[in-house]
């Protein structure tokens, strides 16, 4: 089979194609698949089409050139705008040999409209809107080099993720460099006094879910790693030199001072907060160019940050940021957005993707998704404050991507169950055919992140504040789902970590991967301080001990069920078709690639084959590629 | 979706849909789904179009009127001779508005030519042999009430088996009344000797394959029921009386003589064997219609009966019978036939489909498959008769079933082994990925056919010698696959009857599930005998309570393994996926529509609703209905 065929080839490049190679490799395949265009002897011609594919950057004169030959060579049509390039040709459409016919699917379930050639019987076409809902494929037609193309692809998910190396647990995790959580429309906010994502997946009210906190800090974690150092445009740095602080009135105050707790330069700032919101002592930032705003700030007395941005809406938008606001995100529907920021009595580096600020604000709704908003910042106007406090190092910069992935990891830390270990998931789980969660149940996709992060934090801290919190995280894994925990057992024999610990269980399969990978992280920071010559308390020993028999466990179970989830055609979301006696539940193609990533990470840890086998069967399967019958 | 509407809609009908009713559907169909033609209002006109489908008597020429109106009202094109008769139409075929585009699948993995309309960016058509060999389905155009249309099928292999009412141990078995055993080409003859079919599937020399025989036998115990009774011409009932015998020589002789053993009249005849093969003493037949050669003969000396044929390819064949050939079967490549019938100093039924030895004769090869061979019968002109012996009852007939239903069956009670109770499989059988099985191997598959053949046999006969036969028969259901049986556990839980008794098992559902049809057919005979007030010996008392709890146990693991073989779009063969970490072994379609079928038979049995609605489900997929994707 061609496609077959074709991954042959590129495997053995082993690298994504290069353009001679694309050009070689696609008049291969035109030549000898489609014996349509090899009775029309296209292959020749062809070869400069398939070019341009490749090269987006080819001057579409040459394209149109290169057509209009082919198209006088073959004497076939492809689009209007080629056929009147063609020299000599009317503007009629050139007659096509093509007549409808009827097509009967299995048996007159249904009559669709085909077309065939009128003098070749096995000649067919079938319609896409047909193909397109009857095999749940996705097309569209595409135009570039000035040229016209239909795009079919068998799933809707591409897989990036293709290790070069061993994964390191203080490494990039999976592809979570790609994430970005605060944007999805299942994120109400994110809030302004823990400064972690506010999810309203499973409740319009919104609640903290441990997993989508642990997946913001982990993915900036790895945005950091991957992405160019931030940059960066200063405004104050308590001098007062280069600022320009505007005031409302005289009443309005503001001084460079001496800070000992900081031993720098800082700006006292006294506004009274008679002034109504957005009043007071203004600092002109006009940037234009970065969206993440950053200040380090202490208020002495209640008081409010705003920030005044000029939207690409052409509308200026007022984000307010107060120590005491009514709600932890409000719009007036207009211009004005509030976030409630809490008081502090002590210095805090208080960090802002303002446009993501405006998007939740002007998106804000009373459902569960918040309003797709596409309004991006022409400009960061100015930053007003209100009450008695001290500020310095006003910044925008294009990321603060720790100051992110340590919101998150305090959130994790300071949430952690002391008795459990466990991240409580505050809201009911309703999963077809299972008895429904009641609130408080736990994850051990939600130990696992939590291990994974912690594990960074620490590395990146080292602040032992996180030895005892790992430790404790390792509880869940060890009590059964029935208990409050997340393990549970396949056929009296495989021990599994349960992303929902239902009864009876349901064995999903890539949560109790993202399990193993926190055990595995765990248990590699434990014995790389080892081999680092720091020596682990008693109890890190035995949690090292603990970690390990956890892991190995879970992947022994890996390795034998593995097989379970593969359908033959795509992959298998979990196993209550067996628990439930029902049909597969099958993975949609973004919970496949997950798999497929997964699958790609394990095979660089471990050398079972079956990762690597299993992973190039999987990735054949978003290529249509099944499994052989017999 | 409409699919699902549809079969919905059938199901409610819940009978073979007459035609007012598809009319309708139809119709409705076309107007929902088919938005293509939606938008070319084409219901009104498509309703007599449908009307045509279904009806084959209708008058062409009111179709083509029909189509003609059609043309006219929507000015679409529908093949050559439709536009013929268009009136003031010429003879050029109409402008279509469909051009060439290419189609990229999947990122350029081939490049493909699909047709597009010149106006609508979205009306793509893509090529059937695309289509075909991707998604791997099945279609062709077919013409009939004077009208062509392309017929679109999921599957090959359609489900014919629809029980009505509960499935009983003497009634048809599945679908075997439309199984054909003898006529495969991996069929080298049906012996003279024994009257069973002697298999090439997985060796070319040939050997005795007792599932093959028991579906043999089964095939033609079923025919029976469900067939006419048979159509019988006499030639010759040992009277002389209408007989028209020809003598070739003065050395030949026959004569009507009273037979105490019969006690009957029969014919005697004397023919020297120094005359060539084909003389004799020649009883003239003649006969057009049926094809089943049928007497009872005994021979004396040596001896040899021929039957002269008329083939549809206007050659004269003979098929020579003889008791000492030197090959079971051969063929000189032109026109005579040889078969090794055997000596037996006593009477026997002798009964010949004259049509399949003619076949398997000329179809003659040293490969595994016999050659397809067209010829019929147009006339069975002649028997000749040679060597000394008596003969009666000489008729030709449309079939004999019940003879080769008990040759079948004497074959399984002669050939069973009386210490393991099983009938040893004497080829090598290769599995991908297992160890191969040496000559002699059980198959579960085997005893379940042993079984229900000879339940049958002994409800037909009441001749006890098959009681202890079936007793033994269970034996293998005992005894570790390892250990020369065919039992295996899936997971330390479940008992499994093996097809093929494999290292380690590779648990098929096809054969378990007939080896569990062969204990019910067993267990429901001797509780019928009891209810029918016949007392049992205490080893069926014994046996009786052994088959149940193999029923039972067997059926307990079936339903709980049941999912283990659901795809969600087509059924899993075995398990050797598991076994070995492979991809499934996906079952191909007449597999597929097996399970399906032995589904139907159980949930006439057995009221746990896994097999109805399993049943619903796995026809689904013979239509393209897949399981949900979360």
């Amino acid at each position: 089979m061609i496609r077959l065929a074709m991954r042959g080839f590129k495997s053995i490049l082993n690298v994504r194609l290069n353009l001679p190679l694309v050009l070689v490799v696609v008049v291969v395949t035109v030549c000898i698949t489609s014996q349509f265009m090899e009775s029309m002897n296209l292959c020749p011609t062809i070869r400069s089409e398939r070019f341009a594919y490749k090269s987006k950057n080819i001057d579409p004169k040459v394209l149109a050139e290169i057509k209009r030959q082919w198209i006088l060579d073959e004497g076939c049509v492809h689009g209007e705008n080629v056929q009147n390039s063609k020299s000599g040709s009317n503007e009629q459409p050139q007659s096509s040999p093509y007549q409808h016919i009827d097509c009967s699917i299995n048996n007159n379930d249904e009559i669709i409209d085909c077309l065939k050639h009128k003098d070749h019987e096995d000649d067919i076409y079938m319609p896409w809107n047909f193909i397109k809902r009857y095999f749940d494929v996705y097309g569209k037609v595409a135009h570039y080099d000035g040229y016209e193309r239909f795009e079919f692809s068998h799933s809707y998910s591409e897989v990036y993720y293709d290790p070069q190396k061993e994964y390191h647990f203080d490494g990039v995790f999976l592809t979570f460099d790609t994430y970005n959580v605060e944007v999805r429309d299942r994120v109400k906010l994110v809030t302004g006094v823990e400064g972690v994502p506010l999810s309203t997946q499973w409740g319009p009210k919104g609640y903290f879910y441990p997993i989508q906190i642990a997946q913001f800090a982990m993915s900036h974690y790895c945005k950091n790693i991957t992405e160019k150092p931030p940059v960066r445009s200063i405004y104050e740095t308590g001098t007062m030199s280069e600022s320009k602080w505007t005031l409302h009135n005289s009443e309005c105050h503001v001084e460079s001072v001496d800070n000992p707790e900081r031993n720098s330069k800082v700006i006292m700032f006294q506004v009274p907060l008679s002034l109504s919101l957005g009043n007071g002592a203004t600092l002109t930032l006009g940037n234009t160019v970065e969206n993440e705003f950053s200040v380090d700030i202490k208020f002495i007395t209640n008081g409010s940050l705003s920030i005044v941005v000029e939207g690409s809406d052409k509308k200026r938008y007022n984000i307010h940021y107060l120590t005491h606001a009514k709600k932890l995100i409000d719009f007036d529907g207009d211009r004005s957005i509030w976030y409630h920021i809490g008081s502090s009595a002590s210095w805090r580096h208080f960090s802002r993707d303002i446009r993501v600020d405006l998007r939740k604000g002007v998106g804000m709704t009373k459902s569960k998704a918040v309003k797709k908003v596409k309004i991006s910042i022409k400009k960061i106007v100015s930053l007003t404050v209100r009450g008695e406090g001290l500020i310095d190092n006003v910044c925008i910069q294009t990321a603060d991507h720790m100051t992110h992935f340590l919101a998150g990891t305090n959130w994790i830390l300071e949430n952690q169950n002391k008795e459990t270990g466990g991240w409580p998931i505050m809201v009911e789980r309703r999963l077809e055919g299972f008895q429904s969660l009641p609130p408080g149940w736990h994850s051990a996709m939600a130990q696992g992140h939590g291990l994974s992060t912690m594990v960074r934090a620490y590395k990146y801290t080292r602040d032992t504040k996180f030895l005892p919190a790992l430790r404790l995280a390792l509880r869940p894994y060890t009590v059964p789902s029935s208990k409050g925990g997340v393990r549970a057992i396949f056929m009296d024999r495989f021990v599994w970590y349960e992303e929902y610990p239902t009864t009876p269980s349901s064995f999903v399969l890539n949560g109790f991967i993202f399990s193993l990978l926190g055990l595995y992280d765990y248990k590699m920071l434990l014995s790389s301080e080892k081999e680092a010559g720091n020596q682990l308390s008693q109890d890190d020993e035995a949690a090292l001990r603990q970690a390990t028999d956890l892991y190995n466990d879970g992947m022994s179970s890996l390795k034998a069920m593995l097989p379970l989830y593969d359908a033959g055609f795509t992959t298998i979301y979990d196993l209550r078709h067996y628990q439930l006696k029902t049909q597969p539940n099958l993975a949609r193609w973004d919970y496949h690639a997950t798999h497929i990533s997964q699958l790609a990470l394990l095979s660089t840890v471990d050398d079972d084959p079956i990762f690597k086998q299993f992973h190039d069967n999987w990735m054949g399967y978003t290529k249509g590629i099944r499994a052989k019958h017999n």
